[in-house]
C-alpha cells in the first residue's frame, strides 16, 4: 500500500480563493497559503479563474460552499464584488471596493479592502514617506481608489490622478478630498516631472501585455516608482526605472505588506 | 522583504474539487494531491463541502470556473452527479452513477465511477481473489453499486445485497445479472454465515457514526471483511474484524487502487 499523501491538503482543509480574470499573475495564493501554514492553520488559497458573465452568478454559489471562508478579488471584480458583502469595513466604505470576503461566524459576509494599507506599509518597511510629497497615481480603479485613500491618509503634498475613465477619476479625486482636504488633488494626463513618487495602479503592463502605463523614458532618478502589478515580475516599468537609477517598490512588496492584515481579516480578527 | 511562499499551488494551479456531505472524512485531497505532483502537474484536489439543497446550483456554477477540470463526488452525490456529465464512460453506463467529471479539452463534461475497480484493485494487490466465493455485499447506493459491478466481473459464486431501500438493493441485482448471469444474486438481510467476502459500501460507521453496518460479532475468521469507508481507520467494523482474526481491506486501499485511474482519467488518458 503507498502511504505517499500530500500534507498541505485535507478534507478538514478550509477553503480560500482569489477570484479574476486572467488568474495566472496572482501571488496571493503562495503567499497566503505560507500565511496560513505559518499560523498553524488547516486552509489554504487557491487561484479562481471566472470569466465576467459568470461573475454574479458563481459567486452567489461559492459563498453556499460550507468549508469555503473567504475570497479575494483581484481585476477586474474589486468593484463588482462590493455587492458580495453584508457589512464594509473602514477601508471598503471610504474606497467604494474590496479584495476580500470573510465568512463571520454568524453566517455573514462581511468585506474591506487592504491594497492601500499594503501600499503604505511597503513605503514605510523600504524607509520611504509621502509626506509633503508630490504624487502621480495612475489607475482610479479597486485597487487605484484604495491606494488613493491610504495615501491621503500619508500626508502628501498632491496627487495627480490619470484614468482612461475620467469620471472614475474625478470620482477618487473627490474621495481623497473628504479624506483629507489639505491635499492639491488634479485629475489629466499623467505628469512624470515635477513628481517624487510615481504610482501605478492600472493593469497595463500585466502578464504579457507589451505596453507602459506612461513613458518614462526621460524620467528623474530622484523619482520613486511604484507599480501595483505582481506578474511580471519586474514589470516594464519597474525594469526601466531601475534603468533610470529610480528607486522601486514592487508589487509583491504591497502584497507583503497586506497579508498579515488579511490573514487576521480572514480569521474574524478585525479588518 | 518576506521570501517565504508556498510552493504547491500558484496562479497557474489546476484545481480539482471532491464534494460530498459530510466532507471532513475524505481522503481524495491529499492521496490525489501527492499524485499530481509526482506526476508533475500544477494541480492539487480540494474538499468542498456542499449541502443537499445547493448541490444543482452549485455544481453548474462550480464547472463555470475556467481552471478547475474535475471533480470527484463522494456521500450523498455519486447518482445525483450523473445528471452533470455530458457523456459517460463504461463503468459509469452499466452502474448508473459517477464519482468522477472530467472537463475534456472540447469544454463538455465526461462521467465515470472507480469505485469499484478501486475494490477490486485492492482484493488483487493483498493477493485475495473473488474467484468462486460467496459474498455479502451492504449498500446499493452509487459506491456500492460500483462495487457491485467490478466485482461481478471477477466471477464470484454468490452475491448476498443488502441495502434499507429494497428496491435500490433489487435494482443492483438487475444489474449484476445484466454482467454476469452466472452469479447467484439474491437481496435480503446481509448474511455474515456461510459467506467468504463482507463488503460494507453504506456509509454507515463513518465519522462519528457508532453504528455497525452489521453484527459481526460471531463471524468466522475465514471472512475477508472490507469496508469503503476511509475515516475512521480502522471502522469498528475493521477493528472488530481484525479481533475476530478475519484478513480485512480498507477504504484507503480502495482509494489507492482508483488513484492512478482516476488521475489518468483527469487528464484526458481515458476512463
Amino acid at each position: 500500500m503507498q502511504t505517499e499523501e500530500a500534507s498541505f491538503v485535507s478534507g478538514r482543509t478550509r477553503i480560500f480563493g482569489i477570484v479574476g480574470d486572467p488568474i495566472e499573475q496572482v501571488r496571493s495564493p503562495e503567499m497566503f497559503s505560507a500565511e496560513f501554514v505559518r499560523r498553524g492553520l488547516e486552509a489554504l488559497m487557491i487561484p479562481l479563474h471566472v470569466l465576467p458573465a459568470d461573475f454574479t452568478s458563481c459567486m452567489a454559489q461559492l459563498k453556499r460552499v460550507r468549508n469555503l471562508d473567504g475570497l479575494v478579488f483581484t481585476i477586474p471584480y474589486k468593484q463588482a464584488a462590493l455587492g458580495l458583502a453584508d457589512t464594509l469595513g473602514p477601508q471598503a466604505r471610504t474606497v467604494g471596493a474590496i479584495n476580500a470576503l470573510a465568512r463571520q461566524p454568524d453566517g455573514k459576509w462581511t468585506g474591506d479592502i487592504f491594497d492601500g494599507l499594503g501600499c503604505v506599509a511597503a513605503f514605510r518597511s523600504r524607509g520611504y514617506s509621502f509626506l509633503d510629497q508630490r504624487l502621480t497615481l495612475i489607475g482610479a480603479g479597486g485597487a487605484g481608489s484604495a491606494i488613493g485613500v491610504a495615501v491621503a491618509h500619508e500626508n502628501p503634498r498632491s496627487i495627480r490622478l490619470f484614468d482612461p475613465d475620467q469620471a472614475r477619476a474625478a470620482d477618487l479625486a473627490a474621495k481623497i478630498r473628504s479624506v483629507n482636504s489639505a491635499i492639491d488633488v488634479t485629475v489629466g494626463e499623467p505628469l512624470t516631472t515635477d513628481i517624487d513618487i510615481l504610482l501605478n495602479a492600472s493593469p497595463v503592463g500585466m502578464l504579457s501585455d507589451p505596453r507602459m502605463p506612461v513613458d518614462i523614458s526621460a524620467i528623474s532618478s530622484g523619482v520613486i516608482v511604484f507599480d501595483a502589478i505582481v506578474k511580471p515580475e519586474p514589470t516594464k516599468l519597474l525594469a526601466l526605472a531601475r534603468r533610470r537609477r529610480c528607486r522601486t517598490v514592487f508589487g509583491r512588496e504591497m502584497m507583503h505588506g497586506q497579508i498579515s492584515k488579511m490573514a487576521d481579516f480572514f480569521s474574524g480578527r478585525g479588518s
